[in-house]
């Protein structure tokens, strides 16, 4: 599959906005070290001469969008006046451009803000191909030869698990077999599992009726947020056991609330309740904790799950070396983009780690379905042990939202990577200038903005 | 030491200021990632209601800047109108607050852009601290109780290396023979190394005239850097080894240029020219790359050195443990302020690891001087194998330079953190309205601001 032809694609516009939903009225998205979330976004809308449009967007979580979005700003010089086909002609070189310039470097490197800001900017531009391509971003990625997927990824710091040649090997390994592969996907989707029933704002009363409602929806897998009250976790996990029975599968989630013992400890005593996975136990970044949790909770039965704040694939293949990470979720919005994504599922792949991506929030559901039809066509070849995280909030705002039905996703049929916003979207919840923000803002919902959250505006 | 009394002390104002430094213009800084970096600050002024002020910064490299200057900005909101009294007597309550705000975390968490802006704000406000005390920052640190020091630290996530009460117990096993130690570090100062006559911009000849330069200023170690081209770096290391002496010693620095494999071949090539060190062999986020490092280069005398790309106490926790790090280099203005270091420096005691810091840059040597008089005095009690970074560069900016004779720093003596600019610093250097920058953007030596670079202006 080459590339596109250049005609018309230089680039000659980078927009940037700020786009909050006001989600922390409801305790939606509530755990234990996020209390009042308003799941927003930062997105970027990238435009060719001959008038193509890319869209992408990075998750934010309400107050320090305006942060992501002047560095998207700072970084337009990387973009702007780019031939978008030069780009991915040789991805991999723009990549270690963007996220590597001699000076920004300082600020990140590849992580917080500055890659959050990479990564919308390269969906955007994974979005722009797929729609020169006219096809989903899954079927993008499933077209492309093992050299041409793997010439979009930078190789930096992670050959001592994985070089170029061997992902290449690896991806021509899994041939066999990938035309009925992509026809399983069309007829039956992608398993998904639910976190609507289990999030710490929600009354008992919604735990129940929640639980009720995904189990008649056909959903097999149930996550609940632990973390922040023994007792009170029990009895919720105890509910969410009973309500859902010994045949599905009951997952916790602790948001990093805990320091390595506390999480060995509190695990160990939710383990009657035969949860399959603990995720986020502990800081995110510590890899030797990790680590230190799986190996005492193995005897236990309990995999640990992590990766939707990894900074990075360094951070990653540590992860994945370590034994520390039985269940990893990627996350298609934090580490840079498509291009880096896919070393990390090559890492996991290599060393047998299930690829199970984080999703929720803004976009994100929408955007790993992509990801994950990819691993099962090309890479994995299996479903066994993997799922995708459902969340049912936010698809509203999208042209193309993902259709879950009888707990699976569906295949995403339009061009993109389906994340465009509806019409009246960024009228409406642009930030602080959209209509619904200026009505809450009046009517005392929500306080009027820092003077530094209106230097985009 | 009791906190000072509430009286005056709410904080009415934070300032915050982009400084740029054209320093790219003479190939000073330059190394193997970081080939023409503008030194540069964000620059933080807090002012109590009776007009005490504390001045902070966090280190940066031109382009960026204005990104971590917003961030600063939108963190105004966990300062102004509190006390500054309440602040320290209750340190670590109020660190773990703007580290991990529900929302904003999320664009984190502590790490890049958000920590090195929390960096800026903690600096002015142990800043504001010591001057209220009327002593340096060292003074003040050295004078505290144990229960008072470890008050101010966030133990979450690394009570599986250090707690508070071992924290506390370690201190006080130090307390005999301070007094002396103070007196020695009045009398003698604290061992610097330099970092000069090696960047990798300078030519032979200047290579030359530096280390002689050096040598006769009483300097013993000498840091080179390296990583772009081997041979490059042989005879340039090569002609350094020739120059000081076989008596002196010899530190090399590759600002994460390699792959972890790449790096031990590497340093294999360079080991008979007898370095002490390898600095940033790799990715900075690679704790166990670094250990394999380390491990494969101990039988030639060579250590691993890293710290200044750090994100975090967890991160130095892993590198610590891991034995990946023989020399630890802490930076003033990465990790999230004082309170954050000194958690670093504990467990670096009780894992046995010499801790060397990082400076250079925009204010570095001037801070870490306090923390490494500190550590002598209180914590580690030996000056054997460590010393402080030293640049001789962008001192002249400040009310309070750090002065260095006979390679060794001299105590400071004024209250605070030695990080006040001078009058007129920012006049001239303010980027982009400075009236240095207006005239070099007017003779096109650099090319006139981004828009997204005048947000703050």
């Amino acid at each position: 599959m080459p590339v596109p032809n250049r005609a018309g694609l230089n680039i000659v516009k980078l927009d940037v906005k700020d786009v909050r939903f006001p989600t922390s009225l409801g305790g939606h998205g509530s755990d234990a070290l996020h209390t009042d979330p308003d799941y927003s976004c930062a997105y970027v809308t990238i435009t060719t001469e001959s008038g193509k449009q890319g869209f992408g967007l990075t998750f934010t979580s309400g107050r320090g969008t305006e942060i992501i979005v002047l560095c998207i700003r700072s970084m337009k010089r990387f973009v702007v006046g780019k031939n978008a086909a030069d780009i991915f002609a040789d991805f991999a070189t723009f990549w270690r451009a963007i996220t590597n310039d001699s000076q920004m470097r300082w600020i990140g490197p590849e992580k917080g803000v500055a890659h959050l800001a990479v990564a919308a900017i390269l969906n955007s531009l994974w979005d722009l191909w797929a729609r020169l391509e006219n096809k989903p971003v899954w079927r993008l990625l499933v077209d492309m030869e093992p050299e041409e997927l793997v010439s979009t990824i930078d190789f930096r710091w992670i050959t001592d698990v994985i070089t170029k040649e061997e992902a290449i090997q690896l991806l021509k390994s899994k041939k066999a077999g990938k035309e009925g592969r992509i026809k399983t996907l069309l007829e039956n989707g992608y398993p998904a599992y639910t976190t609507q029933a289990g999030w710490l704002g929600y009354s008992d009363e919604t735990l129940k009726k929640l639980c009720e409602k995904y189990l008649k929806l056909g959903f097999t897998h149930f996550k609940v947020k632990v973390g922040l009250n023994f007792e009170d976790d029990y009895r919720r996990c105890s509910a969410v056991r009973r309500y859902i029975g010994d045949d599905k599968v009951l997952m916790v989630d602790a948001n990093q609330a805990w320091s390595v013992n506390e999480a060995i400890e509190w695990m160990k005593r939710l383990a009657p309740l035969k949860p399959m996975w603990i995720e986020e136990p502990t800081s995110p970044d510590d890899v030797y904790g990790h680590a230190a949790i799986s190996k005492a909770l193995a005897p236990y039965g309990i995999g640990v799950a992590t990766g939707e704040m990894c900074a990075n694939r360094v951070m990653f293949k540590q992860f994945l070396q370590s034994g520390g990470m039985q269940y990893c979720q990627i996350d298609s919005a934090r580490i840079g983009g498509i291009n880096e994504i896919l070393s990390v599922y090559l890492m996991a792949e290599k060393l047998g780690v299930k690829v199970c991506p984080h999703a929720g929030g803004v976009g994100l559901c929408e955007m790993v379905q992509h990801l994950q039809y990819w691993d099962y066509a090309c890479l994995s070849g299996t479903m066994e042990g993997r799922l995708v995280e459902y969340v049912d909030q936010q698809h509203e705002h999208f042209i193309d939202p993902c259709v879950v039905e009888n707990a699976r996703y569906l295949a995403p049929k339009l061009p993109g990577y389906s994340t465009q916003f509806l019409p009246g979207t960024i009228e409406k919840f642009g930030y602080p200038r959209g209509s619904e923000w200026q009505r809450m803002f009046k009517e005392g919902v929500f306080p009027p903005p820092d003077e530094a959250e209106t230097v985009n505006a």
